[in-house]
């Protein structure tokens, strides 16, 4: 095992993923207008990548039926890289019509995982992949694909999943033509050595190419679990308002890790993510209203920015 | 600022801090007969470092009143090695009568809240450490003296802590004879970058008497600075069952990283720590009871073991 690079990058990106990974364990739909409120609340604490919604059949996913409506919102907002994400062809397809900037495709490296999200075995969502990467090249679209290879770190129904396996699945993926890979712990497996150990296996393959870490707080692991990876290099890391969300497929898996806590450590730790500190607890707020009797996760919304941090600390 | 070291640990050792620094701002007092149930239920699932109360005139903390009774207990389980607080030379005197194996000695870098705390400037406690080394000296008493730097980093009262001053006031309490130095984040401002950079300057003087990180929950952060001073090699982590306290001359500081929670992350990383899982959610539950009304923290009692880490694991 290699020892991390010293220097932590400058700027870090926090894909805001409420929308879609939050809300989608949420059984009460919210209303349309509710998420362009949310998704403009967003935008105006300076989140600059968004995913935004799934193209997924309605009748699976009531609660992100409005996908398009949501999206061509996004779309209006200049600047804002809105990402959606699709389960297949055709949800690909409708992605690219919709002109979203870029599609998100889980690839489920647990082999039972992908059977029970998906009802496809591994390969054959890469085989899927590799007709989306047509269909994208036959539209002469610059929508990005980007593949999120969930339960990486273990499965809530297989248990272990191999390292070995989610590198051959990252080089398959590769192969197919994607435009960037991320690792997902879906069911808050993952601790920081195993975080270090799977991206130091998958960086030499992937290089730049791998550039998001997505971690759920289920077992309080999350914020560890991003330090383990930025020291690595990465520096996109999704998270959600409230540390809502969830997997419908893994049972007793808990909320990404909360957006307005990751943007304080980076921000102590002297790293720019562009957040409104003001303005994310403000929503965060407006999200504890508008999802009544949901649990809401994090720490700073009670705690507060050290004083070290707050504006008048310059007067000091 | 030079790379953390590659390896990590082969064994941690949790020190269980609830029944002091856990109870000390908990304004309902806790029964002896409890603190006695507590003690022994720690060290049945495993802890064999317990600090177990503070040596603090009873009018000042009613809570640890009972000390001397709670000390004599803990020294009847064979291999415990017990330690009490102590604010001053008088209650150094009480330990090294009562025989504790290691008496834990605040001294704040925070010039502001060494005044609050204590009463005395940083320098003055310093000079009463030295007192105190004569003492045990003339004594001819094994009693193991160790130095907790609170406030290493940062403030609520005072804001900013330099680095510097930590360094100067570790060499100050080195030259005064202690055995032991840790560092403290008592009021929960610590981010893994401070951490590393803290203990990185820290090292070099102390050498292998820096062994201790003591860090609060406050904003979320607590398991990724214990990460990031393990990976510098440090070996032992102050944690309070169920996360519970904080400090009483430190406004909004919230308790101590779940000692359920730090024993989970590290047997996740393949890091012995001597604890049982199922004794140490028990004891929880119990102590839920026992502190009705006040927050208990911490996620692996709702979440549970990952399933690879569950015993049936080894069969799949």
């Amino acid at each position: 095992m290699s020892a991390p690079t010293s220097a932590f990058p400058k700027r870090v990106t926090i894909r805001e993923v409420g929308l879609r990974d939050g809300l989608q364990s949420i059984a009460q739909v919210m209303p349309t207008e509710r998420k362009l409120e949310w998704l403009r609340g967003a935008y105006e604490a300076g989140q600059r990548e968004i995913e935004v919604s799934s193209f997924v059949p309605p009748r699976l996913l009531p609660q992100l039926a409005d996908a398009g409506e949501v999206l061509a919102y996004a779309l209006t907002l200049p600047g804002l890289l809105a990402s959606v994400l699709v389960p297949n062809l055709k949800g690909a397809e409708r992605a690219i019509d919709a002109g979203a900037p870029l599609m998100l495709l889980p690839l489920s490296a647990s082999h039972a995982h992908s059977l029970a999200n998906l009802r496809k075995t591994p390969d054959e969502v890469v085989a899927e992949i590799g007709r989306i990467r047509a269909a994208r090249d036959a539209a002469g679209c610059s929508t990005l694909i980007e593949v999120g290879i969930s339960t990486a770190f273990g499965c809530t129904i297989q248990g272990r999943v191999e390292p070995a396996e989610v590198l051959r699945l990252v080089k398959a993926v590769l192969d197919a033509g994607v435009d960037r890979v991320g690792l997902a712990d879906t069911v808050g497996y993952a601790d920081p050595r195993m975080v270090r150990e799977l991206f130091e296996l998958v960086l030499p393959v992937a290089g730049d190419r791998l550039n998001c870490g997505h971690f759920h707080d289920t077992r309080g692991l999350g914020l560890a679990n991003v330090y383990a990876a930025l020291e690595l290099g990465i520096t996109r890391f999704d998270a959600c308002l409230g540390g809502i969300g969830g997997c419908p497929h893994a049972p007793g898996a808990s909320g990404n890790v909360a957006t307005e806590d990751l943007a304080y450590m980076l921000a102590s730790m002297g790293i720019a993510t562009g957040q409104d500190f003001d303005r994310l607890i403000a929503l965060r707020g407006k999200l504890a209203g508008w999802l009544e009797g949901e649990t809401l996760r994090g720490s700073l919304w009670r705690a507060g920015l050290p004083k070290t941090m707050l504006p008048a600390a310059a007067v000091h």
